[in-house]
């Protein structure tokens, strides 16, 4: 033992842990038997929620008369500085552990028995702890069916209280942007071709239309993750838990957290899959596909400055070219396709480990809980991004949508009712292969007049079904 | 022209067809371009579903006086062998062709032409035909929100006629399983290691959780599907369609279908992504996964007959080994999981060409709805087959499931309220040093009499949480 | 029996067949027991592939003199109608049976034992076979050596005589195409922002040079397709195989395919692990990434007529619109993405399954095997339908390049060693704002003549680096 | 500007940076604009390799006459601070930025300017750096050819350094294992059922022929990674870089690291696309494949103690059960299965992004590379892990291996030659109802003699093929 650690005890024997820390030996075993990838990597998400679990285990197991109120008192006030984010760094554990978690419950369990211990004035490493990690944190509990706990409690609310109010920020947005534009007739293009017209709000309405889809489809998943597999305990059956404990403990979560967890209603599917995980992970999927495909469209439509479509202006965020006015890269939507292409991966990830489970357990846990918050997290992150520092201030480019409008060849469509289809064809064809506008066919051919191609030729009109008043 | 074919034009020139076919010029340059895998790979569902949107699109044209009365009922006619599988054969094309899938719609629109001319009394190839293939049949139409209605018309009638319903049905055996086999205890298995005892029904009760909740997620998606892109023509305004087709047409989908079928709410979502359907597979992956589960599961019960695990004993369907009495490969779930490795790979192939939708149009349609297809069909067939094959005639093997339990060191914690937690650990090292069970080491110690262990060590008390009766 | 069946037996008892039809038993029960998606999924390469290694094994057994000349001739008979497709109706099985492939296995015992009875002058399903499906055609051998040799028989010839003669193909015409238009200066563009100019061959050389590269990582790949299971029997010992068949019968192989396949020199993983097969196919995911990536840019590069880049014309294969010309879709480019968007799940397929061999055995192996060939041969299908009907014929639209080159203002920068920074940067922006030129900004801004202006502004020059000449 | 920041300034305007680091103002407007997942992600791997390929261009540009000596020097003394690690902190950046990474060369662009400036005596933020970030540190460069050539630095040196090492030695130790274990024969299995014999030895030998081949796989890639984009600049031409460049900066960079570095031949495909990179995180793929077959084997062999299969005993590193002793459960197979769930999701970002470059420029570099680092650097520490803390470790339980081979019916073929099939059939039968041994069964029945019984069933000889002195 050198001056900086002390020693702890488990019934593999003694082990050094550093002095200060609040964490013990199966914490410090951990460390040692897995040096995989950064240090820390257990998402903080799942810290936190540790806290919150063994503080409504601790008040459950006071309702139902097998922990005296000075104890989970103790436990609580312990939990309370992990939830609140106080104790991060006594929780050093990477994902790739044990598969069901088991080092981080016991991380929770050492933390929160020393650092009550210390609360309660004692000396850490010394004395009688009045809380033991196991017989009281743990009590009634097991990592296999705390850490799934965990992983419902993290992700419901990086859920609901991150991803899916980003995602509907940036739909309101769009939305305005879509009602704003919504008398810009522009062309239309399908297969990458020119086609016929719609006006730039129609075209933003289906973003606003795929995100608010996408969203109904992530809050369907929900009542999925407010299922808890507490009360399990080792197997599913609840060996060693007092009989009410899932409903209790779960109770005690919806309150503290408000959101409306309850227990799940069979414990065995709890441990042994996460399927309701792997479900609501594929509506992130869903999501990042949704995103990728406005991104790109804006991305599209912003480039240029002359050389591409160049019908939107996009914000300036950053120094494009020194030298080059109007070089503004889409950054920002680069950003947000690399975090969906991420999702994209990890939803592989999740399906794989989710399918992996055996028995009465899953042990692909850290790994499925570890994709899941890094996308539910990069998606918040970058719709936010994306929302303020693109989307907010992107701005129609009125000459270029003109100019490309009245361009097209798309528009002799509207020609036919008037003059019919051979001499429309004609029109087409001229201009295609002189390289003019219709108009300038039109005239050219002497097969319409300059008033009534503009009285004719109207892309607004273009841009809906036909009336009943204009059918022949 | 040899005499086996007739000559078809199109505004590209003449060509070939042959001579009995009822498809015309554009289905026929379509198999001369696109000679890529087997012929014909269209889905035929997407096949039919096309003869139930032309059948309602010309019904919805006549109902707004845009088409006439005779005209809609031959193409009725036409459309209505298509539905009934009878002119399968005049469908050649393939899945890689024209993103939008514009081949398919226009051999569609031609053999109904060409079959309502044949049943109008005409001959093929010859005389003017009473329906034209652009002007009548795809009237108020275009690909490009023809094909994604088929995909949803698809999609919707496999789910619910053929997956949904295998799955229930798998369910609901495992179900009869679980209630049939809730006394019997069992070992528990965590991290693939002996843990403590539950039921046999209860671990197939968390089979049946799973069934469950994956039919419900996949019920939670059906909405997004009922949903019909047609209405939006070209590039989702609706240009060339009366005002009212988009409600008419879906309602008569609905009502020919007898499935809740509307018209989408937004039409440019509707051509330009295919979101509904990447959160419809995402349900079918979480499928995939819950059944990797619950097969490897009973693959590894089945295991044996001496040298795994042999708790239970799958049906014979085929000769295992002509020597070996009771080697019988789990072949039902061999092709389960298999099934379910394809449509994790669909999984994929549809979240990319879901994100590479552009502007107005995604033109990935095909390789997304055949990989949808093939995920729900290959899911059912799969489903019913392991259900009927293998799951319906499951036997417990009893015998061996008491020696697992009966030699199992996991029950030693029943001793710990009795003789204390050191004589219980004591007992149980002595049994795995000398290979012993729990019950010789305790007479052999001499701590517990075989009376006492008999009535203490009772595993069927440990499948559930502790009753407050049980409380020290 | 109806009349058109016929009863065989095997070890689970009678079962009729179709009468005519050369399978028997276990073939018939495969039927049955599987019916999941279309009837004769196998690849036909498989069953072809049997065919090969049935009659090597014959030979190598002949050889080795465990079976009589007599027989190995009348295997080998019937083998060469398998070989050469004469037989393929005779091979009704799908790929979701045993993991292991062994019905289909069975198949070609059962189609060969009755082939050779019938070619030797019997009647099927009538007298004493000469030929026994078990004792003679799966001499030394058993389905979990057999299949996995077909795998890599198969899998090898696609690479070697379908997908790479397609890629280099394609390979070779985008370089005559690069050739062919090296002379063309056009814009850049990186984050789909104008850039600094380069020619289009130089475009379209990086096209070449990313297509041989994945040809090269394709055949790098190859040397482990080359190793054969078989010889290695049940588990992997050889056992019931005289010593030395799993050599001679590589060398029968080597002989009658003219590839130069080998004994893998380990068959316990030849049997548990496909992962030559997993290496390859992501080989195969490379190159999709690739053409993806090429197709990508031609579509965009072809886009317009008038609203797009347009600066490539691609070939017109189909119609596009009637009335609108220059309308010509990217049809093949949307194929070729289309088939590598189902390669990208092929390999999750594949990896998943791959991954999920246990023990002796991988019991994924036709899954693994019908993704793989998929992949295989939709890629080369696709690639010469991409290179015969779009690369081929596609020609720079020289007018439209010009003019692009000429609009932008990224040229700016030829100008800052004459004239310098400033001056330049100021030309740039009064160009921006005004929407002109640069060369009529210079103009109006009176800080470059026009001669010096064209002199100056070279944009061929920026096509390479920094002559010595050139550096102030 | 608050006490602890200075004002930094470029072509946007001025900007608050903290006073006390080294990047400027393009560095910290990054920091604003992508808030996107936790600071300072972008690998530590690509800094440094930043470090070195600054310092190499410095020499090059020296070496060509378009830098001074002094210059050089100047950028080369505070480019080896960043190659030492000295300068991490300075790195704040994010993966989820620009697509090209522009911003983390800008951020090595302005520490080392500014920390050449202090080196030299000067002050940060005060007085003129005898270093421009732009003018010098980026001399012949662009962001374009930095970042991919900065991912080809790191990715090499990632694979040749850590993982192809912790491969190879977890290859040699189960090589030793499988030399150690070459007499111990033991019940093979296949579908999960028992099967014929084989030795440990063999079993394991599979696992080494696996690793080595994925090693080959992986090595067989790294040519790929040793081609450079430095010399493209900023679309691949070469524009701004003096003649020569590209292969003087190979060769100063091959010399510093030591690795084969060499010029990329075709630039355009270097910035364009990462197919490099692709390939060979397919090889990284194929390796996550093997180990997780490897791993799952052991995870089975080891289970247990008493209801699992039990053939292995594996280390225990961590506490189990505290009262049940011989629970040890597989935690660094969990870890080690966890990371290969991770690098196959890394493949499908890695693919998914890999196809998403257009015309010069791929805009997905940073999620690439992030991910491709990720799986080498997992792989790598988790194998480590795994070898020393499992593998090494692990020990035959030969009683367990014993007594499955003797339980086994599968030994009756040997029986076949001495007293046919079926008789040897009948003893199988009989053992196989009565639940005895072969042993049991065949004395039982009086078929043949415990002597005979002994002398025939020698599993040992059904280790490998047909001696050609054992066949009738």
């Amino acid at each position: 033992m050198t001056p900086d650690t002390r020693i702890e005890k488990d019934t593999m024997g003694e082990i050094a842990v550093p002095a200060q820390r609040y964490w013990g030996a199966q914490t410090q075993r951990s460390i040692e038997n897995f040096p995989i990838g950064p240090a820390g990597s257990m998402p903080i998400e799942i810290v936190r929620a540790f806290g919150l679990l063994k503080k409504a285990a601790a008040l459950a197991n006071r309702d139902l008369g097998v922990l005296s109120a000075e104890k989970a008192d103790a436990i609580a006030g312990a939990c309370d500085e992990i939830i609140a984010g106080d104790l991060d760094d006594e929780f050093p554990l990477v994902v790739w552990q044990t598969g069901s978690g088991t080092q981080s419950n016991m991380n929770c369990n050492e933390v929160v028995a020393n650092r009550a211990h210390v609360r309660g004035g004692g000396q850490l490493g010394q004395g009688e702890r009045f809380i033991h990690p196991n017989d009281d944190v743990n009590k009634s509990q097991s990592s296999n069916d705390t850490f799934p706990t965990a992983m419902h409690l993290a992700a419901y609310a990086v859920l609901v209280e991150r991803t899916v109010p980003a995602v509907a920020r940036l739909a309101r947005t769009l939305k305005a942007k879509a009602d704003a534009m919504s008398d810009i007739v522009k062309i239309g293009r399908t297969h990458w071709m020119d086609a016929t017209p719609l006006t730039l709000g129609q075209e933003f309405s289906g973003y606003v239309a795929q995100l608010e889809s996408a969203l109904e489809a992530v809050q369907r998943c929900l009542p999925d993750l407010t299922e808890l597999a507490l009360g399990g305990t080792a197997v599913g059956t609840g060996l060693n838990a007092p009989v009410g404990f899932d409903e209790k403990v779960a109770q005690h979560l919806a309150k503290l957290t408000g959101h409306p967890f309850v227990s799940a209603p069979n414990k065995f599917a709890a441990l042994a899959a996460h399927d309701g995980l792997v479900g609501a992970h594929g509506a992130l999927k869903r999501l990042a596909v949704a995103l990728t495909k406005i991104a790109n469209d804006l991305r599209l439509l912003g480039s240029g400055p002359r050389c591409g479509i160049g019908e939107l202006q996009l914000p300036a965020n950053e120094p494009g070219s020194s030298i080059m006015p109007g070089k503004v890269n889409p950054t920002q939507v680069e950003a947000l396709t690399m975090v969906c292409a991420r999702v994209l991966g990890n939803d592989t990830t999740i399906g794989f480990a989710g399918a992996s489970g055996q028995f009465e357990l899953n042990v692909y846990k850290p790994v499925i809980i570890d994709a899941f918050l890094q996308s539910a997290n990069l998606l918040a992150d970058a719709c936010v991004a994306f929302e303020e520092r693109c989307v907010a201030g992107l701005e129609p480019n009125r000459s270029r949508i003109a100019a490309h409008l009245e361009n097209s060849l798309m528009l002799v469509t509207a020609l036919n009712t008037h003059i019919g289809y051979e001499k429309a064809a004609k029109i087409a064809k001229h201009a295609h292969a002189e390289g003019t506008t219709l108009k300038e066919a039109a005239l050219a051919l002497g097969l319409v007049s300059a008033e009534d191609f503009d009285a004719w030729v109207d892309p607004t009109q273009m841009t809906g079904p036909l009336a009943a008043s204009s059918r022949a």
